[in-house]
């Protein structure tokens, strides 16, 4: 094993959380911003499978998520200029990490090359990690490989880049779908629980739901796993 | 200003003396390592135009230093097996930074983002950031814009992916014809000294042809001129 190529939404990081505190400042406390915060990441998947299914040519994911908004926000039916509605489309550049994450990749860089595979852009990630700490070796995902997981070369064209075999990489993700796409590629896989990633109401990948090649309830635990 | 942009094979890493050093444990004290490392050198742009041209599709840099350097054993009828061949290419991934730019960039990356903008493949870049404790922020570069330097789309397609504005890019580099093709693109320009690249005798790069928006001795320097 030389790559650990991480999950971020989710995994790394408390998009949920966040979402819903930078919706609270920007719109006020009278919308319901937890209710906003699930529903703009509803549209998260539909929108790439606009890309996936080649209806659309590949497009960042800062342009899904600045589509999305303004649907969310018609619904709602709240009224923001083009600045704010920008501003508040950077909320997902600035997603705070959960506490073990930046000590467990810190550990796990000692041994192994560490990178996000996302399906955010380039420079969602880069900011992301600049304002959270986050030591990435390198950002890797979708946009690099202009492929939006769990499309096969998401993580295939990644491995290559990397100069490395399928099973020289593991996937690390708190999603047992994103586990399962990357094994069929040859990937090595660890399943990290966040039971709270969709509030503590969650009912789906509260649990490894296959044999991961690990599963661990954080990064620390995983570093540990690696005698890192 | 927002990113810094580095140039890397003579800007930030000793090519000449990292090669020259391998080429002579790997083919022994009976080779001349630095004409072997000049010439080696000297096919990068002859490759390098092979795909600008449009006349092959983006090949990544370790091929094309693979191709080169099967060239080069045989002008110097020295004769390697696949192994050491494949190990002696990868001198490229082990360059040693000058004394100044570890200390620099991470002064410069307390303020900015500091990425490469090299042609060397992401993987090269990596490995090579990993060994000598480059604090990039991403690895940017040929290979996610598939294009090589000086085309134009190399500095726009990174801008691009950085969500920023070409003046708010700096190109910081060794080479004035590298900062030449930056600032056509409207990137800002800072030249950094290396008159010992090509070793003693060199004769080009000596000094900036143009007026740079920075001109300095060392990547400490430049911090210090950026407030850093």
């Amino acid at each position: 094993m030389k790559a650990l190529l991480f999950d971020v939404f989710g995994t790394v990081v408390d998009w949920r959380t966040s979402i819903a505190r930078e919706v609270s400042e920007i719109c006020g406390p009278g919308v319901d911003s937890y209710r906003f915060a699930d529903r703009w990441r509803s549209l998260y998947q539909p929108a790439m499978e606009q890309v996936r299914s080649g209806g659309r040519p590949f497009t960042r994911l800062d342009v899904l998520h600045l589509e999305s908004l303004r649907t969310v926000l018609s619904e709602f039916e709240i009224d923001l200029d083009a600045d704010a509605t920008t501003a508040l489309n950077f909320a997902w550049h600035r997603l705070e990490p959960w506490p073990d994450s930046v000590p467990g990749l810190t550990r796990l860089r000692t041994e192994f090359v560490v990178a996000p595979l996302s399906n955010g852009n380039i420079s969602l990630l880069l900011d992301m990690a600049k304002n959270a700490g986050l030591p990435w070796d390198a950002i890797l995902g979708a946009e690099p490989v202009q492929a939006y997981k769990p499309m096969p070369d998401a993580y295939l064209r990644t491995a290559d880049i990397l100069g490395l075999r399928p099973d020289e990489c593991m996937m690390v993700a708190a999603h047992n779908s994103d586990l399962a796409a990357a094994a069929e590629c040859g990937f090595a896989t660890a399943f990290v629980a966040r039971p709270l990633e969709h509030g503590p109401t969650q009912t789906f990948d509260l649990a490894p739901e296959a044999e991961w090649t690990y599963s661990v309830d954080s990064i620390v635990s995983l570093a540990d796993r690696l005698n890192c």
